[in-house]
């Protein structure tokens, strides 16, 4: 996977896929060069996770942490689970524009897919956790959300006799097998595994020529021909870097109101005002609304608005509508999810608290 | 199944159970009067749903139906499902006193579990629903809950190619296969699958003479005796029938508080004061909270309420117990449920408020 795009290839590519005519993308020979630079841009998605080497209770982990992800009792009103804002029924994420909390709180920020976060660059739309493990504690602890503390969490786990013995068993190597570091272990674990391989644009960076029909060949070039892969590129087509929203243009109040300066809030510099990480664009059309604002709900606007402050570019409505039909080649198989049956709580538990 | 309790068999068991020592219980013999009358009070839980005759789409409408629960876009903020309440993974309810709803706001009674419900004389706590298909109605009604309306859930699943093409082919033969009427047709049918067979308790009333324990079997001798088995009976040990919640004495304002007097606010008649849907017992040692209140955390304390105000009976320790190990062998195979991907809105479709 290459990180930067190389201009030669975008050109060849125009060359191969806008200014020879569409129906001629068919054909295999002229398909190559979009194929090629498809390859180096993006990787697909695995079609397995990839286990930690060393770690024999690895499964076990993965098994604890999807009941703690379903576990609405481990915030404090009851209520709220990481599933709430990250339901695997909506590709991951809960389709509002900011999700709702304890006691009906709103957040400010649109939530953002559980699935393949695994491969991003960082976590949060400002980065501001290095990895899932990091990540798991911002929900159960915000007062937004599930609002709970990490003695509150422990001390309820560890009344569940059901729970006791699973942290036993997914951490029997550890002195202290129930604690905050290894319920956002086994959550990351859970979280891991919730990828979505075998989009047909996977199929496609695979080597299958005809997986994309030539619409989305189309939207896919003139992706790559307007740069939208600058900051969309990688496994994820995008979540790998931290770019300006509006690097040429300030986008509407609507879509980046001045109360979120993204990651100048956690860093402080000039050069951070409006930077936020950009999202993955996988399973993108399954997870409106979109920006980090939540403020958008149509992919041709979203797209329209990016390719406007981003790039100073203005979409026809042809153009719109080829990257849209590409987007959605980018929707894989969701994850199989049999709801777990929880443990039920002992006389020692504490009550949820609202 | 027998709805009216045999003072004969009675003695009879109590012979056997109570007069001879419990260890002399495991004999087959001195089993046989107390397996009789459980069959003759209870029945088990069947392994599969009765399917509606003649009905050539029902499979489509369950899988409809699936989606319909789990999908908190019918919500008024798109935040609240019908699986919030009645949680898949916790018993079929939400392991609170009272359930929170739109915006935050609470019910005043507990989510009763939606597992077995089809086997219920009626729906809600007041049974003022005679089936799952006119429950569902009130919860994506209801101010408290789901906050929305007839027409608006209607104009948001019509906006959805997914769901329009899911309700053409379960609602085949209807005029008009998307309105509330099938909504409900739908969440009714998944409704009906979720029963939890094959509890030990289930394995004994078919025969199997050592599927209960010594104390479990004590624990049901006891249930018997007490009279418990007036009120909690038939497939669901409960749920069929309406009773006053303080037969013998008033209970505690904390258990059974003035604002809330059950059937009489539907009924109004004098003696409909208090009077409650007896809850079903199964899988109870999962659905904590209990009572219309939500009030009693602990099984011990149920069953110790219940006999004090039902019936007039200061229970031991001991009695205690052996009833909460009959009821925990009530807890059957929990429904296996994956959880649906759900079909994304379109330009059309409205935005959630709240």
């Amino acid at each position: 996977m290459t990180h930067v795009i190389r201009p030669v290839l975008v050109i060849i590519l125009l060359f191969a896929c806008v200014v020879i005519p569409p129906n001629a993308l068919s054909a295999n020979k002229a398909e190559q060069p979009l194929m090629t630079t498809a390859q180096q841009l993006f990787d697909p998605i695995p079609l397995t996770i990839p286990y930690p080497e060393g770690d024999f209770y690895f499964d076990e982990k993965i098994e604890l942490g999807k009941l703690l992800f379903f576990d609405p009792r481990l915030s404090q009103s009851g209520n709220v689970s990481c599933h709430s804002c990250h339901n695997i029924s909506l590709g991951g994420a809960d389709g509002r524009s900011t999700s709702i909390g304890h006691q009906g709180r709103t957040g400010i920020r649109n939530s953002p897919t559980v699935f393949n976060s695994l491969f991003q660059i960082a976590q949060f739309w400002d980065g501001r956790s290095r990895n899932l493990f990091e990540q798991a504690a911002g929900p159960m602890t915000g007062e937004l959300e599930m609002a709970t503390s990490d003695p509150q969490v422990c001390h309820l786990l560890s009344s569940v006799p059901g729970y006791v013995e699973l942290f036993d068993e997914a951490f029997a190597d550890r002195e202290n097998p129930l604690c905050f570091t290894t319920i956002r272990e086994a959550l990351a674990a859970f979280e891991s595994t919730l990828i979505t391989p075998n989009a047909t644009f996977d199929h496609f960076l695979r080597g299958d020529c005809n997986a994309l029909n030539d619409k989305e060949k189309q939207g896919l070039a003139l992706f790559v021909e307007l740069a939208c892969a600058t900051c969309h590129m990688g496994i994820n087509v995008g979540g790998n870097g931290y770019y300006k929203f509006g690097v040429k243009k300030s986008p509407a109040l609507k879509y980046r109101p001045v109360s979120d300066r993204g990651r100048q809030e956690i860093i402080t510099t000039v050069e951070d005002d409006y930077v936020f990480k950009s999202p993955s664009l996988r399973n993108v059309s399954l997870t409106a609304p979109y920006f980090h604002s939540g403020s958008a709900w149509l992919l041709t606007e979203a797209v329209t608005v990016m390719a406007d402050v981003q790039l100073d570019k203005q979409l026809t409505l042809e153009q719109q509508h080829l990257l849209v039909q590409f987007l959605k080649s980018l929707t894989g198989e969701q994850p199989h999810i049999v709801l777990p049956a929880l443990p039920p709580l002992s006389t020692l538990s504490p009550r949820p608290n609202s």
